[in-house]
């Protein structure tokens, strides 16, 4: 019974793969960079983008957000005010209500996103530090907020999430000084299960280290461009 | 395609309820009550408890934890440190990384908990606010756990949790005075989702509130217990 179980993930997950290479390939077809954002829930994956991407504009990049909720548009519609192109995709109709997004999903919103018109697409996933690192979406890069109400033992807790990111913004820096928590302790158990990834302290709600997310947003498109 | 997913996780829901109800039979016999304690990750399960759990063997209730997690036993190594029986169950070997308990997963720990010792066995569920709701393990009572960290919004993104419980817990309403959080606007989002569940504020961190919920968890076996 464990072996089928095996077979049947691993089947799911080739299954992916095949269709988040087709995204990939549509995605480089219009020149566009993709992130996949992930965290867990109320880690302020949407404030920091509203931060983020005010001045994204003025640095040359236009982009798009790809929005994923489990059920109504509330990131969706913050977002919008920023006068960005902005997609919903909502995983309880037609998919079960899944806690994640995967390569199908994504590629049934593909037709609502103008990829014509945009050079970065970011992907804001459903909160949840364990399935959305299963599953390519055919991005360029995954980043996870980590928030410092949440723990210094998260990265050990959830591995593979903390394993899958090229970069980990350490969020709500702001409230370090109220909380019993050694963020130095945090950044050695990332360190410990992704060495060497980049990480960043930043507060969404001081915007504090908030520029150097949007400077590594604005350089992603160079650095993942394909060699001449 | 749809209908053939629908009807696969309607048959992945009644075998687990098959098998919940062979636990809820095993609970029963033992004459134990159980809770099943859910949040997102980091919201302050593992530290609730800790709290909670001191004054309780004092209100007469022996308690067991059945600690799951991914990986690791993090938090399974803080509870025993009470000299409560702990049993750890983690999600990675064998069920491919699960981001939820289900009935036939606590069906197995079952022989590793000492259920002829105790009167209250809380499981504590993998931190997420979507899979864990969707799964019965053939509990008495559900809790959520839900930190003014997470944001105000959180009961209308991921309303089967907070509709599945019999109390919610918003944690951490010591930071409430460094925070730009509304609790009220919290508390009416749990009003709208789940009409009249029972909801307190506690501080697991300062002890505030926790009182409350020993009190709540001590007299559960009573209000449970089957009438004569």
């Amino acid at each position: 019974m464990h072996r089928t179980k095996v077979r049947v993930v691993e089947d799911v997950l080739d299954a992916n793969n095949t269709i988040a290479r087709a995204n990939r390939d549509d995605f480089d077809r219009h020149g566009v960079t993709v992130v996949n954002l992930m965290s867990a829930p109320g880690a302020g994956k949407t404030r920091l983008l509203e931060r983020a991407l005010e001045g994204l504009a003025d640095a040359g990049v236009r982009v798009g957000v790809l929005e994923g909720d489990v059920q109504g548009s509330f990131d969706a519609d913050r977002l919008s005010a920023l006068h960005v192109p902005v997609t919903q995709l909502n995983t309880d109709g037609g998919f079960g209500g899944e806690c994640h997004l995967d390569a199908n999903m994504v590629r049934s919103a593909l037709p609502s996103v103008p990829l014509d018109e945009i050079d970065l697409l970011i992907v804001e996933n459903v909160g949840n530090l364990v399935c959305p690192a299963e599953f390519r979406i055919g991005e360029d890069a995954r980043i996870m907020v980590c928030s410092v109400t949440e723990g210094e033992d998260k990265p050990l807790k959830y591995p593979l999430m903390f394993r899958a990111c090229e970069l980990v913004l350490v969020n709500k820096i702001d409230l370090l000084e109220y909380l019993d928590f050694d963020v130095e302790r945090l950044e050695h158990n990332i360190e410990q299960i992704n060495p060497g990834v980049t990480r960043m302290r930043v507060s969404a709600r001081t915007g504090e280290g908030v520029e150097g997310f949007r400077d590594w947003l604005a350089q992603l498109p160079e650095r993942t461009a394909a060699p001449v």
